[in-house]
């Protein structure tokens, strides 16, 4: 018998709505007994390549995201705040995360979990390597190296593939839900998440 | 002891997001003992002033929001679909809405439902007077001087307040849904509407 496969999580770590769907997502894959691959990835590229922009701006539109943002956190009783520099740029912590992977992908993906909390539950600045450092230093890992490598060659073409990756699967936006091909995004998903993995599609 | 003010939905006759939402959100409306307020406007003037493009393009987003939209429908159980001519410029109908409703806001609310219809369950076009002309009679209305009459300047004039008065509300996409203030965005605002309405806010 083979074991499912794992559902994929793509999301930038600087995504409130990545933040918001992390916990949920990772309760509803243990409940279905399936790995969940957190992939994170630059949603900076994506808007790039559409010509889209960040939604959470001062538009009509922007103030009415920054408003229901709040009031989906409130809903799911999670302390939620956008933080003074959002928004951000992840690259940092998505280097990091990706060096972390290469030698744990067990321990990348406590990190990456509280690297979403460090930002929207802390309100703290992971682009700073002081803020970055003790986390890295709580999960046991080398917060020194990996911090001095983060700029290695090699390490920017390891997390430039991944960006890649995602791009080539079709990834348009933060969080980004893949089960058996299908994909869900946003974090006003779950419950076509949860309904998909109990009726096996709809 | 005073009744509680409607609820605004604030939609396009061309978003299949409205579709989508208009019969639950009728029938939850119902349930909360409150009135549903139609108030047709149009997006593309939303969007000409935000500098924002229609959704369903076929850009990796926009493919991904078509394939959504038929499983959001699938997940509902109502037969939908997205017709050829679309996107399209519903101002006619809009037109047309706003007359019937000086005269009938009753009849209108029906003949906004089934012009919904007409689009995305029967894939008609309601740009042609041809396919408008026999709705308005099946409501009782006089087709005839209805359509004729809809470029006439006052009622030009009248959509337009209307459409101002939707901006002016900040209404900043549809289907766009107002309770007692509170502003809920998209067919995918349902279980939150519903919520709100049951506990009064959260």
């Amino acid at each position: 018998m083979s074991l499912p496969s794992a559902i994929k999580f793509y999301f930038d770590f600087s995504s409130p709505y990545a933040y918001l769907l992390a916990r949920d997502l990772t309760h509803t894959c243990q409940r279905a007994g399936r790995e969940l691959d957190w992939h994170p990835f630059l949603l900076g590229v994506v808007f790039q390549q559409s010509g889209r922009k960040p939604p959470l701006d001062s538009s009509p539109r922007g103030l009415y995201l920054q408003h229901e943002v709040q009031r989906t956190a409130r809903r799911k009783g999670l302390k939620f705040q956008l933080p003074k520099h959002f928004p951000f740029n992840s690259v940092l912590a998505l280097r990091v995360y990706w060096q972390v992977h290469a030698i744990s992908p067990r321990r990348a993906r406590h990190l990456a979990a509280a690297l979403l909390d460090a930002t929207f539950l802390d309100g703290l600045d992971i682009r700073e390597p002081s803020v970055l450092g003790p986390l890295l230093e709580r999960f046991g890992l080398d917060a020194e190296a990996l911090l001095a490598h983060a700029g290695a060659p090699e390490v920017k073409a390891l997390a430039k593939t991944k960006v890649d990756e995602a791009l080539s699967a079709g990834v348009a936006g933060s969080p980004w839900v893949v089960i058996d091909g299908e994909p869900f995004w946003g974090n006003d998903r779950l419950d076509d998440i949860q309904h998909w993995l109990e009726t096996g599609g709809f």
